[in-house]
Parts: structure tokens; sequence; C-alpha cells
């Protein structure tokens, strides 16, 4: 376990993720310090254990006595606290994040980088429906994948390292993605679910529903609960894949529509017997 | 509670609804008999003490004995049964279901029954994806949602006796709508959200989605896993209020793609604020 050495773990962004990365790797013994705008973050953060020391400011000698740094800014503020900052990293740092999106901040990061200075992109896929730090839940990576995402940049030995910290957090899955493939998949598979939840939950404005349904629709619309701020950016900055998705998802959609109305119910009974066959594959 | 006096319960149709609601009203002292073709099931439920009696066959004594009879088959079967059988019931006996359509079978049967037996029809908001009697589960109607759906030819005393199955089954809310309303409710909460999730499913066929994804896209699909002979029927006999739902969906989702493809984000941004809004209805 390579992660031995890396003893100083800085995480730029207390939030959820941020928060969560932080609980997990104190508890297994790095020392971790935050830098993090909010002062209540950092506050919560020391009084719980989930830090060893915390920062409202970015300052030359925290960053640079870090081994790793961990950021979990939203995409845009990532891009431009590298651009800012870049130049206090200690050398030889490994650099990764939590974002959701990845060909639009990992060429650019890597292209601006100092070149002793490596930066492996990470996607841990787990989250909840809360923010904060002091919502921060290590156990949410338990059973969820992590997808490492490097370039033709990235040295074996940081896939390593990455993947490391993947298996040290507890994700039960650990893939490897092109930044292409990564931003395909989550056009797909979150994004898309995120735009269907909340066109599910914006097309009735009846405020009796929770008289009356049942766990599916619950289930269908638990996302529609949606930081507006993160997700606008992150669906912005995946435009053309996500676009792709909701066209393909639309027709697939409409072909079902049609299924019902003309009584084609061999067809819509086979198109149920191919979705139940796929979603096979998620119970094993 | 005048539950006490209707000691006798038949449960036509031992499926994971039908053994539910046997294994909660066994507990609670009341003697149940089933009538189920699957002698598997039976068997099972006869050696897991779901049951006290139980057969493959209809006959008259076993069906003029019950005081009150729970139907758990699917709507067309179900008024077969009424129309070949219900002289069997005894008389002043009370009738039920668990279907999840209602204004295509309700009058119906309402209108075909012997005057000295009432039909009072319910909807139980629970569910599970596995089927039959082997996975009955009782504990699935706590915290759901209970439906008495009563027409102008229900008494007073069916709708109390009816609510006072929901209610000693354990559901959390119980509610009355008319048959139309119900089924405009299905449409949207419960058949629109399986129709999205086939669709969510069947757009691709990439089979190592399991290994990226996150709870969102497992959270959407989870019903995915579907029984395609019992929701064609359900989606084909509720087709209009089915239609109408999938069509508003549609247009609010087009309405949502239309704003990312032309990056008008201060729109987007109000849909989230406004579906986030809605979802807390569901907080509660």
């Amino acid at each position: 376990m390579e992660w031995i050495s890396h003893s100083r773990i800085l995480i730029v962004g207390l939030g959820l993720i941020g928060g969560s990365y932080a609980k997990a790797l104190k508890r297994l013994g790095y020392h971790v310090t935050a830098i993090e705008k909010r002062q209540s973050a950092i506050d919560f953060a020391l009084e719980n254990h989930i830090i060893d020391d915390g920062y409202t400011e970015v300052d030359r000698e925290i960053v640079s006595s870090a081994d790793a740094v961990i950021f979990g800014l939203y995409p845009q503020v990532f891009k431009e606290w590298i651009a800012q900052y870049q130049e206090y990293f200690k050398e030889g740092a490994m650099i990764t994040d939590v974002t959701g999106v990845k060909s639009c901040i990992v060429y650019d990061i890597q292209n601006m980088l100092r070149d002793d200075v490596e930066f492996i992109a990470s996607h841990p896929m787990a989250g909840k429906e809360v923010y904060g730090v002091e919502n921060a839940d290590d156990a949410i990576f338990r059973s969820a994948n992590f997808i490492i995402v490097p370039t033709e940049k990235n040295t074996a030995e940081a896939i390593r390292w990455i993947g490391g910290l993947g298996r040290i957090l507890g994700f039960s899955r650990i893939s490897v993605l092109s930044p292409e493939e990564h931003d395909e998949m989550i056009g797909y598979l979150s994004q898309l679910t995120h735009c269907i939840a909340v066109s599910l939950m914006t097309c009735s404005d009846n405020e009796h529903l929770v008289d009356y349904t049942g766990d599916s629709f619950r289930d269908l619309t638990r996302i529609a609960n949606i930081n507006d701020l993160m997700w606008s950016e992150l669906f912005m900055l995946n435009r053309e894949p996500l676009l792709k998705y909701m066209n393909i998802f639309l027709s697939e959609f409409e072909s079902i529509r049609d299924m019902i109305r003309d009584g084609r119910v061999e067809e819509l009974r086979a198109k149920m017997r191919l979705s139940t066959k796929r979603r096979a594959y998620f119970n094993k």
C-alpha cells in the first residue's frame, strides 16, 4: 500500500464528499487538513474529529506541507484555484478531485499544472441529497463505485496511488475510464436520471401526491431534491453527452407510449422482459 | 373495531400481496383460508403458518363460509371469477380487492353483483419486485398508503369496514378517492414511473453499467424489473390517464432538454428549485 507514505492530506472544499473523505482518512490515521471558506464547517469538522486542522484562507505553508491534495470544489472554481495557487504545491505532490464531469477540466488542469506535480482525476459514485461536512458519512462509499479517469499524461504510479485511495476509502468496485468514456457514462447514468427526476416532479402541481404514492414514485424522485447551482453547472459542462442520452431516452419513451396507444401488447411485454433482463445485472 | 365480527377471511389469489394480507391477518387472529391455483403456494403458506387452510379449486362450501373475501387476482380474471362464482358468497359478505386499476372493474363488478353482497374497492400502495406468497411480507404495509375507492353504491358500513382493514394491516395513511381520481393518480404516480424505468433501462445495451453506476440510476430502475403480464394488462386497462401523463411528462422533459441545449441556465435552476420544493412534501 503506497498510501502509507502519504501521511499528510489536504482537502480543499469540505462539503459532503470532501467531508466524508476527511472522516474516513482521519480514522485511518492520516493527518487531514482542510481549507474551506465556511468557518462553521471547519468548526464542525474540528469538534467532530473529522479533520486535524482547518483554515478558511489559502496559505502557502498549509498547501506546501501536503503530500496529497484532494479537491472537493465545483469544476470552474477548481480550475481557478489551480491557476491561482499551484505554485504553493509541494514538489511531487499528488492531486485528485471528486468532480462529476471530466473532459472539460482534466486536460485544462493537466496542461496548466507544474511538471513536478501530478493530477490524476477520479470520481466517487456516491452521494446523498444533503450537503456539507455536517452530513459527512463515509459509509456511503461501501458498495459504491469509484472511477479512475487517467489521460495519457498520467503515470502508472499515480494510477496505483489513486486506486489505493479508492480501496482504503472502502469502495467496492474500482474502474478505469477515459475522460470521454466517463462523461458519456455519467451523461446517461447520473445526469439523465436527474433530468428525469426533475421532470417527473415538476410535471404536476398536486400537493397531495404524498397521500397516494407508493415506493416507485418516491424512488424515482429522491434525486428531484437537487442542488441547482452544482447540477446546472455539471449539465452545462457535459451538455453534448447529456443531450445525446436525453434524446435516446426520449425516443425510447415515445416508442413505449406508441405501443400503449396502439394496443401493441406483445411488443410492450417484450420491452418489459428486456428491461427485467437488463436490470438483473444489477442484482448480482 | 367492526373487524372483530369478521372472523373468517377468504383470500383468493395468494400472490405477494394476497400472501402478505394473509400473513398479517392470521397473526392478528383471524381465520384465513386461501384459494390459489398453485399447489406449491398453498403448501408453502400452510408450512409457514400464513394461512389456516388452502385449496386449489373454487368450492361452494369454502366460499360460503367466509365473512369477507379479499381478491388478489389480475383485473380480468377477477371479473370472470365474480361472474362465475358469486352465487357461492355468504349473504352479507364483504368483498374487496387489491387491484391497481379501478374504473374498468369497480362499476362492472358492482353492477353484476348480488344485492346482498357488497364490493368495496381498495388499493394497497405497497409492493416488492418479487412475486408469490413465498415472498410475503406484511412489513411492506408500514409507512405505506392505502386508498379506498368507493362508488355511490357503497354503504357507509362498507367504507368503515375497509378503513378498518387498512388500519389493522398497519398502513400509515388511508385516503378515499373516486375510481376516476384513483386511476388518474395511479396513471401518474405508478404507471408513468414504470414506463420511465423501463425506457431508461432499455435505452442502452451496455452490460457494464453496473460497474459505473451510482445510487440514482439504481433507484430509478429498481422497478424496471417488471412483471410483463400484470403491468401490460394494467397499462391497457388505464390507457387514457396513462397516455395523458406520459404526454405531460414528455413535454416537461423536452422543455428541460431545450433549456440545456440553449444554455438557459437561470430557467433550468428555477426548475430544479421547483422540483426540490415539491419533493420536500415527501420528507414530512
